[in-house]
């Protein structure tokens, strides 16, 4: 019963068996690999992006660090939502990477609303030299909270940042979610809506460690090739990237996987939902549920090794029918009957 | 006929093999995983150091980054020899880490001597706080020319860095093939010579794509970690490296393995030193070589898709019996009957 | 009718006569001196802190940078007001000089909260190496909207601060204008109170540019001596600095030129405290007014040149009636005729 | 008898009272005071560059850290004298401000030479990202030895630098010192030699502390002006730092001051040249004198309080007739019958 993250399951066996395929003889390294030159050709097939510049990094904290510094200069602010995992969970790996540029929270809930951002955006650089200089705005699809911009909500924020002449940048860590939740296409959640750099996640949905980034216009792209290779994230054995992330792409996989884990979602949600005591914090709209249920509930629970995040904070000595907020995520590998044993321990 | 690197080779089958039989179920995230317990418990068995904090990153520039960040401070400068990797290889990786710390570079050739070492020490920070001031040593081994420093000369340069209450760190990207080369423990060439912390290499070695980093006194293990972190290389993952590692020791595969590429680049070099015209730039010591040959060989070894570096430059109009200079380098997995191959072209 | 800030008046003249009496013959340069040992001796016997380090730099923004970076790690958090001068009119200097930590803002008006700043250190660093780590707390004493921390307020911020373990900073720019409104000590508004390292503002007190660097527990004085220099903000030609800051300290001219602004906006307070419809919208404690008063009255001081800061934004079109705020800082020049005249506009 | 520095003399008197006489009312802050336009338009035309941006900070160090973070990025190297004070006294600043930059030494003397400087630049960026990048070029007139670029070997430095696509900068901490010894104007030794920016200093010729900086071509100002908040470096009453540059301009003091400095210190080595045992280490052409003597006379020199530095070391126990090698700076203000004095002691 593991719902704490996407990030603790295993590889998905179409991944690994890709790897293990293309591990014969020597293969250029430092990301000149053919298998390269294959993903970055699928990658802008899908986004209907021909000129985009492609790169593979292991994490997706470098991915949106190395794009972010990309993007912006050391006497900028980012402008991001204030549970942003740039600002919350990075431990200021975007401070680190862009050379000490500050970071505006936008907002106190799961997403930046239009005119919260226009509002902070007009808020800076009204001093001259001497508050922090405007610089890139910064949307995580899926939100940290589970839910998701809409296509028009997308646009609505890229117009304000694209107002002040400023770029967007797209933490989509979990990309594939959010497409299969919306139903559109890639190019209409980034390029189409004004993104102009996404964090295309490979890692929670079924790779082992691997993110692309994209850069929609390639006029940068040397740069941040640099600021790989500085930052230590260019591979030498950067074939295993490539494998991985072809084998993401073959045949949809990505798609795939990132149906299943919503549909799992769904399916344990669906179950929350019938439960007495329980609600959610949010409505769940891909594979992240953040719901409340009582204490004694959340007691059986731990009792049984279920895993998940706690979100509230512990309390001691709290009444146990009080209830507490749980952040329950399903990945693509989680089973049903996971799902079950989980809902039947909540009923009690 | 691949002898560019030994970074573009295959994962070593055991080490495939191990990441598809660890490829089930879910593991904790981010470093705590169990496998990781057994590969630090293991390392501290080979290094003779049962309280070393040990960590993996994934490149071997991330390794020697974030050492040298931990061990030095922004003011200082790393001593290290004129063709470290640190210094040439890694794109001002280690100044970034560090915030803004200098490289000075110790000798011309392929090693720093410690008559060399203690004139570039005692040469800064005479001049208080004008100068820079005295940082780590880091030292290579094997060098970034194949050779090898004696374990006298490793604690002849400990020596030396520690008189002046220098830290010490060791770049081993190529450690086992040094280790098997000098004979010698993992303790006798690192703490026991005085080495304060080691990249523990294993790209090159046969993995997708791990380093170990080992601090034998743990006091800065926990701004290790933040570093880690702030630089994006905490694989959330993280069993995938923790599997790589713990079958690159398992009976001893890292010795094995360097033993055949050692191996094989001694045939190569054996067989390169019966060849008329050709000479050792450095006596050959582990797995690389830098030997000269004319440049109507290095045509003839082009035109049949040989692949190594041209170290000398490449100079057009050059007259064809006029010798440049190759690295060529044996990985444990390049096949005898290619080197004969090269030979036999060689010998034209 | 200058009251646009007091950064911009003259420089108090028995401090230009101190320049112009020590400009003879030849003074060791960097900071060693003889007129700087007086004035460290003369600031160690003000705060009562006879082993406190003491350094002098150009600029505000300097002492804040280099004290914080000092007393911080990059990977952490610095806790400050969400109106502090290190967050809004520092162009990110406190990000740039301590290598990329993050600034978290505690409240919304004028003051940070015990608390509040609680709540803000709690609420970070539960995340392992995720989340920022937990830095300094930088209390700025007068507030940035002319108010004041009474000592006990002062005690309860440093008490949390220390039941984390956190290090606290006084942005002092306005140092002696504070001290003289609480009638108390330099001892009782800092270390006694649990501060660890106060920017001790001279610039806007009549000094040409000139603020020191206090840090009662020296053990990071080498460091910080270092990062000046780095930071470039070692001058050559130091006695100037030093000169400034004895002329400042002698005969306690930095009490009187504070009581000297402080009673002038006092007297501007009166005047304004009387004339219908204009209110403040903090009440003024040190020698900074934040009033609102109608878009007319401000018309009629604009047009005979009287200066100061429109806080609250500029409106086109808007209703002449509608109040605005305005900044109006007194320094210690400032003539109660130009007041007068001032007040008398206002009036209409 | 102060041959130590010239960054410890006096103020000159005009500034002094330039100073003095500016210190009335108010004046505007950060850069945009009256006189500012003065210095400003005195610059262009001194360097007949009517579009140059023009910039005055504290220190030289300030001057050349944000001239060249301006010019570079912190992939990049910058390429310099060995002896360059950027790289030998500035503990690091280069590398903080550039957010990483490396330095590459060229030459080991006093000058770089456009041959050696070619195969600096032409040995770097041959190993696409993973070297660092070509950067600025900084050439330091008057050299860092007393020494002086010719107008040929400037314009053959820059074209070099050009050849290359790079940027080149210029120390100009004794500007002046230079301009009088080669007797050109300030734009035949800058811009139209192929210099784009120059740290024109002020302080060692008898300002308290200022240093402009100038770019010819101002596309890079506004970076240039955050660059200077960000690292603390706008002065808020930044008057004092117009008033001085504009009386180091009036009436060409600077130039005059120079003048003296340089005529003093040809004086001095002309002594200096009739002393038996005594020779020039470097031939002198401004106001810096590298010359050898004997211990024996150093230890006389020594016991009367002659300033100046010992520049070879000092070795206990060494034979007195052995010779040491002194750097002796003169300034505008040291008096003859200090150097007569200086020069009977050393005659014996």
């Amino acid at each position: 019963m593991f719902f704490a993250s996407d990030n603790a399951g295993p590889v998905h066996p179409s991944v690994m068996e890709a790897l293990t395929a293309g591990n014969a003889g020597y293969a250029p390294s430092y990301g000149v690999d053919q298998t390269m030159v294959e993903v970055t050709a699928r990658l802008r097939e899908i986004f209907e992006a021909p000129e985009a510049a492609v790169y593979l990094v292991p994490t997706g904290t470098a991915a949106n660090a190395l794009a972010l510094a990309t993007l912006s200069d050391p006497w900028q602010t980012i402008f991001c939502s204030s549970v942003a995992h740039i600002h919350e969970d990075e431990c200021n790996a975007p401070e680190f990477y862009s050379g000490g540029a500050k970071l505006t929270l936008v907002g106190r809930g799961d997403k930046m609303g239009a005119e919260e951002l226009h509002a902070a955006i007009a808020g800076e650089q009204t001093r001259g030299v001497h508050g922090p200089q405007r610089g890139p705005v910064s949307i995580t699809q899926v939100t940290e909270r589970g839910t998701l911009y809409s296509l028009g909500e997308l646009r609505g924020l890229c117009d304000v940042a694209k107002g002040f002449g400023l770029p967007v940048h797209m933490d989509g860590a979990r990309f594939a979610n959010a497409l299969v939740a919306l139903g559109c296409t890639a190019a209409e959640m980034t390029w189409k809506a004004g993104v102009d750099a996404v964090s295309f996640g490979g890692t929670k949905n079924g790779l082992m460690g691997v993110e692309a980034v994209i850069f929609f216009d390639p006029s940068k792209a040397w740069e941040f090739e640099l600021r790989r290779k500085r930052g230590a994230h260019l591979f030498s054995k950067h074939r295993y990237l490539s494998l991985q992330m072809r084998a993401y792409l073959e045949g949809d996989l990505w798609i795939a996987s990132a149906r299943k884990a919503n549909d799992n979602a769904a399916y344990l949600a669906e179950g929350l939902r019938q439960i007495e005591g329980t609600s959610f914090v949010y409505e769940p709209q891909a594979n992240m549920i953040f719901c409340a249920f009582s204490r004694a509930a959340h007691q059986r629970l731990h009792d049984t090794g279920a895993a998940y995040y706690v979100w509230s904070g512990s309390l001691e000595g709290a009444d146990p029918q009080e209830a507490l907020e749980a952040r329950l995520v399903c990945d693509w590998a989680i089973e049903r009957a996971q799902i079950d044993a989980f809902l039947d321990i909540l009923r009690g």
